[in-house]
């Protein structure tokens, strides 16, 4: 796979939608010192708390910064700690564990106001060839151009004006055995194109694979945005092949377990052409409202 | 759940097997300072490295030695860094990265002659009541004290002696999208009867989340262990719901991806009730051996 080409010209997108430049101001790190970088105080969201999947992103540019160009990212696992606020910048402490010929490790601390917010440890691999092998697609998935009505979940909003076009479906009915296949799957795209950089395309997914997340996780014991305190404890990503995010993925989210007021989600994202770029899991915290 | 009466009378296990015994031993750690501890040298299994599970879980033992009671492990995020050495102790260094009212959180540093050879990031959260839902366990698997013909992997030595009594179904074959189910699905329980702390069964979950976990990702690309150099690269584990590994559990799992010599599986643990009490991903390193 090659990361050139990526958008559809029957499909345009508004270049100069001012919502993706400002995600993409806030993944312009300032280098205060080798392994110290400061992102601008603010989010890509008017909200009160900083998104989890901005800082995550930013985690992981900065961690990125530190690490050799031809060690591309494979994984990586955070932990929120403290909700964010969009009112200071946000400090990243880089943490160089390891420096190895295939393999760099790194870890982040996100900083506000002298206390951590979240903290991620990631790791960079050297490509090696190997033979392939991937979870299909899901079936019966319209294409993201077509005509179809698209189901308008309580997220709807965010794919109507902000930095990403979101198509979603809805979520699955429980089988026979009381099992639900997906609780959110959406296509998504950036609205302009992004470049080349891969470590910038693997920013955005981290970015978009905390969207809705949440609420994926909250579904199968029937909480909904204004029923319950939702908040995401961890985010683990892993990257499989390359990626673009201005070009249309398929994000899929599954629910594996709720119990003790947690709630644990799987996903998947699928390019149009049915590859398996990236895998993520999420663990939130859903408690109800009294 | 009660973590009471787990041995089935019927099936007799043997009090006396030492190999549960060294496993045991290999988790009461010594405390060297509040928050620094030392495992004896030496591994569950006769290997020229040590398991990487059980590092896992004496990591796991680590930090929870530093939480307070009323705070329960429910998730681990670590990555492997160095091969351990049998030869020599490994220290385990905790850092207190946040003591909260529902959350503790914990980073251990595990070390051999001054190098870490592996990182844990885990969570801990006191106990909070909500509503329920889980996969369910997978359909048309035997009772583990059936008089099936188990089948025999590669792998199966390790269930003949060893702490851990371990049965084994085939991998499935690729369905006609391509896809394949599980690569292991296995009963297992420890061979004597483990007292009633919680952190220990954790603890004893984690070690045997990693037994077969590369095998199982290099299964879709035709690695066997002959043909192949495997590594575990990074290890998670989310605890749903209390659990007791001196009673059987199914651990089942599905591989993910497979690109650039690196494979994904994630899993489920199931009892033989139903419940499914913890999930796992863990991405290998497998290398093709010239």
């Amino acid at each position: 796979m090659t990361l050139e080409d990526p958008i559809d010209p029957t499909d345009p997108v508004d270049p100069a939608d001012t919502s993706v430049q400002r995600l993409l101001a806030l993944l312009e790190l300032e280098r205060v010192d080798r392994d110290l970088f400061r992102a601008a105080a603010g989010g890509a969201w008017p909200t009160g708390r900083l998104f989890g999947g901005q800082v995550a992103a930013q985690a992981l540019r900065a961690a990125a910064n530190t690490v050799d160009i031809d060690h591309f990212v494979h994984s990586m696992h955070g932990y929120f700690l403290r909700p964010g606020s969009p009112k200071t910048p946000v400090l990243f402490h880089v943490d160089r564990i390891r420096d190895g010929q295939s393999f760099t490790t790194r870890r982040v601390v996100a900083v506000q106001e002298g206390e951590a917010i979240f903290t991620l440890s990631t790791s960079f691999h050297k490509h090696e060839p190997g033979a392939e092998y991937q979870v299909p697609i899901p079936q019966g998935v319209p294409d993201p151009t077509s005509a179809t009505e698209w189901y308008e979940s309580p997220l709807a909003r965010f794919g109507k004006s902000g930095p990403f076009d979101v198509r979603e479906m809805k979520p699955t009915p429980r089988d026979e055995r009381g099992a639900i296949e997906t609780t959110r799957r959406v296509w998504l795209r950036i609205r302009q194109p992004l470049g080349d950089d891969p470590a910038l395309h693997a920013c955005i997914l981290t970015f978009v694979s905390d969207m809705g997340a949440v609420y994926a996780a909250a579904i199968p014991v029937g909480g909904r945005l204004d029923n319950i305190m939702g908040a995401s404890l961890d985010h683990s990503v892993w990257f499989h092949r390359p990626v673009r995010l201005d070009d249309w993925v398929l994000y899929d989210l599954r629910p594996i377990s709720n119990a003790g007021s947690r709630g644990l989600v799987q996903g998947t994202f699928h390019t149009r052409d049915g590859a398996c770029v990236a895998s993520v899991a999420q663990e939130a915290l859903i408690r109800p409202l009294k």
